[in-house]
């Protein structure tokens, strides 16, 4: 394992020359290193900059597959609660990071959200929904 | 609000022609839709497909900032947790959503997640790491 680390903290290195938090993650399949990612969100002006992130879209390109089910991420520092959402979505099967010292402690709850009342509007979307997944199952 | 909510509804109906789940989202600021997206998930086998997030990535763009705080988010279906954690970080003010009839029941928890231990690593890291932090305060 300890290679895949040597390979993040690589990584988490490029991140400092746009004044980005070091940070790098690899994911790998079947020993095989699939996607490599720093942490870019200064750099692009992207939320979506965190390097587990960078790491999951350019397996997912290699593997054509959102789905990345038996794949492993290695990461620098304990992901946060936004990349392990997303992790658990891509399906990775195992995580693991170096350290969880000097990990975020910012909550970012400053979002408001509430549900937008037009009982048409609602009613129209809603049948738009149901049509799919009716039409899903019936291909199945 | 209506007329935002017809604008996510007819992005919703672009999600079909791949096969994705009907979803539209826009984000506005100061009255102006400065993102528009709609669910790509399985046209572009990427996990970050969801409409919020192509929404919040052409807003980015758009502002050339990857905080969005001020803009408000509108959403035919009630985010995920994947989204709201993304929402949440690139710090939108307010979120409005349809409905939260058929929102997804999934826990997506099958991800393991453990901390490597290798105690000079790590030490290696996170002193790149405090360095980065120190560099930074020192600038302010």
């Amino acid at each position: 394992m300890n290679e895949y680390f040597n390979e993040t903290i690589k990584l988490a290195k490029k991140s400092l020359k746009y004044g980005d938090v070091p940070i790098g993650a690899i994911v790998v399949k079947d020993g095989i290193i699939i996607g490599k990612g720093y942490n870019t969100r200064e750099k692009h002006e992207n939320v979506l900059g965190h390097a587990e992130i960078n790491a999951i879209n350019m397996a997912s390109k290699r593997l054509n597959n959102w789905n990345l089910n038996g794949c492993k991420l290695y990461v620098t520092l304990k992901p946060c609660s936004m990349c392990m959402e997303i992790i658990k979505q891509s399906r990775i099967t195992n995580v693991y990071y170096l350290t969880n010292k000097l990990s975020s402690k910012h909550e970012f709850n400053q979002t408001k959200i509430e549900k937008f009342n037009n009982i048409e509007m609602s009613k129209e979307y809603l049948e738009l929904l149901q049509s799919f997944f009716k039409n899903l199952r019936e291909k199945k």
